[in-house]
């Protein structure tokens, strides 16, 4: 089920970069929880591009709509349709290098295993997919806040900023770590073997295009630890989950990313029939993918904790 | 499903640390492969206790049998049932501390969720669950070792004996990290949005107890590259994995453990009542979890890659 | 997962019949099935209410737009999504009784179970919602068509067209049987245990709106039947399966539906306060649900097969 | 999934009926459930063979064993293993006919879709398979029981002891018809989709081997009655579910059985080389399956409860 998420809060994407729309749809979601198209719009804003200097200068309009699952203003309990129109597609930037696999994109492997491909944009593996569970997302965080008090905050770690300038003017890009925090979660969320809350929470991160690492609680840094420093009472160094269930602790997080793929400046590149040769990548790109990743970051977050929710039984 | 793993591949593990025995069932292997119990031995001999000065000197027998599946020495496509009896129990040891909550375990979060716990041992989060997933995990791997060549090879990273020889004369414990190399994976495998290759092993990964951190190809040293460095054709920075799809690449990941929580230097804990007390953790534990984890690891990457086989669509 | 159907070639349907839209998002499809809109309408069409003086008046427009996982005129491997918009609804007819429990309909149950409910139609039980289960279903029958040859045809058993006539005349509904025969079914389809090809018919079926009964070969007749008499080699009493499995003959199946609950014929009925009176549905309903369920029963159908070749290892 | 059952209370079932075990993992049961060896012992001696002239002299010992998820004699919320050894095979009655395909029987599509098979016994198509299905339900009833005061009774419909006694005198075999009531269901349960509790018991109960066909209220006889009967207030002419959901009235299902395929009367069969020939099937045989098999269907419809009681949300 390449494109759906959860077992009883479900989240079922669809839609590629440069179709006329993307969309979710959510089912599983209790049913009495209030639920509006300018709620959903508020985080879907804090994921769009074109905002800053540092970011895309494409304005994809992101505006959501639901099509069903509210009725007055409230969840009914039955799926939720939420759509996005595409706007602003500039396929003809890919025109030109349509027989070219983009290095360090899924060009190659998607033409691999599907035999070929929709070559405007990434396709499903488009950065512009997870608007979509952004705007899922958002519903499971206003759940679980108003039942719990559960708070989800990621930031882009350090000072980055001279690096992406830098690496813009050089036509280049750069990577990122995002920390996350989640503040007043459930307790007694996660199962001792696989369904662990930390395995969940790797699971959502690293399907984020463009992640490749992921630490819980003192993350890579514990294996230089002691028992006896890592074990302190009440230093959650272990980030609020113990064998892999969640202690009502505050639960930390950090996310890397890999530099935006498409880069202006010229690379070496293969073609469809195998030949090396030197491309460059037009069109607009964020020269760091992990400025617009907080909201995506959280939003994931909130879909692990919400599903385990409602599984934890009664 | 707290205890079981995978779509077309499962495996369903039980059994409690201190219990009659341990085990797993496996269900969706092809029919046809060759197994016998003792194939199988070969693997959970590397994850047994007891094999060097710094492992715990517990003795796992840890001698399986298979109960069904099997017929005239090949796998005949139903449910191969795998049992490990329970041998060299301690129980006694735990006697004495079981009003109180080790600290960096699952204890009182057992308590929180379920009510009360079986005291010996860690119950379903103690290590000695791993052992079900090798011996499923051996059916994988060997699976794929014949249909394409795929070899799966994980290490201690780095020099670490003095640090543990060092933690166990001081009663503590160390954690460490694991380097796992899959070479020859099948390509086209994983799934563009959820089901990325990267985020099933993430969550493979992150259900082995005690790790906390998880990396594939340059992981969080990807946040700190270029675009134009980590792009570079031929380099495989990606670690074989390209919008979650396999590229037949060689695959390279990383995981974090933290020191094992039991020590028997005194610590500061807390019981049943909420009272602070000091308590000394008897019994046989390992200062280093990693060093007997590489084959548990090894084994989850070979369940991961198994289930995509399956599911990858003809 | 309310609604979401099968596990590889996954079906998630959204929509209530007095939203905007309702819609299915399928996952799972293999890369390059061509598929247009115009081919689902013709699918659509059948289902479509208005077309002899049997059924009902009610002109659902029914036309589907695949918004996603279709790329010049092929699949993608990628979800596709499917809408249809809701036109010529009259909420009105439902604002006089929406306090009324409709008799037969889940008008009850939904306020019980959600707290609340769109009293407008049938919400998710409706019929409306088997439009995008056509749809869904056109895409999977498709494929089997082109990969195996099968063929799906379901037919009203008997004659009936006195009987629905007389009901309407009366005010009142009557039920019906649809028989299935599905030709040239994929072999080995299915598991032996719990994942039987009959089971998952059966559960298909059954979750078409109004199903009473399923049978499979003989049904129940069987039950009379002599072991001699039903094991007959080549008279295929089993219905094409032997312990779940698909043998490559032909599969028959018997569905019954009960009457259509909304009949304007005066009934006794529930409120919101227990109270009893006497309501009388307005509104267009068909007298016989059965009429128009030929096209949802062979798309479910076509689902489990499409499904179950997926899952059926290589 | 072929041979697990449910999505948060899942079964999973292993084992041959000539293997040395059969068994059942049971995931999900909430923990502090008082359960022991001798109270699942006494359902399984309801399915036991055995008993009475009318059914086989098998004598299949089915004393149940508990091997892991009870602590002191309740449940601990991990997955409860169970086995049962088998005893009293007859593996040499089948080593004559090894080469045929027993008419009725899956022989012929296992041999198809495995490529070989364990000729002993249906393998896992045994009704040998449904004794694990009995004790992990036997847990589900008694959870169900305590929680909500609900009971599962199952009978065989109508007088056949005359027919099976004849049957049984020409070495041959006849069908049956169970009828099921569920008593006290909690409400609520089941989704207005896919998920209806009729489609999850029909599923249930056509994967009991032998099952042809399956109704619940009216079932067949729905469809010859007119809405304004079928509807009628307090008559539950629905059999409980409205929409897919429970409403707490009292649940009805008959279910169909064909007749046992083995029978010792001479019959035309295929075998390996696809050559008729005539075959007489030695062995202890049931001359009517439906007389065992009251306490399978409970324990199905335990199962599907069980499990759509804890998806039910808070």
């Amino acid at each position: 089920m390449s494109s759906i998420f959860g077992k009883l809060f479900t989240v079922s994407t669809w839609g590629e970069s440069h179709g006329e729309a993307i969309g979710a749809v959510v089912d599983g979601c209790p049913a009495g929880l209030e639920i509006s198209e300018e709620y959903i719009q508020i985080f879907l804003d804090r994921r769009r591009p074109g905002q800053s200097a540092l970011t895309t200068q494409r304005k994809e309009g992101d505006a959501v709509k639901i099509l069903s699952g509210v009725f007055e203003g409230k969840t009914t309990g039955t799926p939720i349709s939420l759509i996005i129109k595409n706007t602003d597609q500039h396929s003809a930037d890919y025109e030109q290098i349509k027989d070219w696999y983009r290095p360090g994109h899924a060009d190659e492997v998607y033409d691999s295993k599907y035999g070929f491909r929709d070559y405007r944009g990434g396709g499903r593996s488009s950065a512009r997919e997870t608007a979509t569970r952004v705007a899922a997302g958002s519903i499971a965080r206003k759940f679980l806040n108003e039942k719990c008090g559960t708070e989800f905050t990621a930031i882009v770690c350090g000072e980055i900023e001279t690096a992406i300038e830098t690496a813009r003017k050089n036509n280049d890009s750069i990577g990122g770590i995002i920390n996350l925090t989640i503040k007043n979660p459930p307790k007694n969320l996660g199962e001792p073997v696989f369904d662990r809350t930390e395995a969940l929470l790797a699971m959502a991160m690293m399907s984020i295009p463009a992640t490749k690492g992921f630490e819980i609680g003192e993350g890579f840094n514990a294996a230089k630890m002691l028992g006896s420093e890592h074990n302190k009472l009440g230093e959650n160094h272990a980030g609020g989950v113990y064998g892999g269930i969640t202690s009502g602790e505050d639960i930390f997080c950090r996310i890397a990313f890999k530099p935006t793929p498409s880069i202006s400046k010229p690379q070496r590149a293969k073609n469809k029939n195998g030949e090396i040769g030197e491309i460059s990548i037009k069109g607009r790109h964020d020269p760091c993918v992990a400025l617009r990743a907080p909201v995506i970051v959280e939003s994931m977050a909130a879909l692990v904790l919400m599903d385990l929710w409602l599984c934890q039984s009664k």
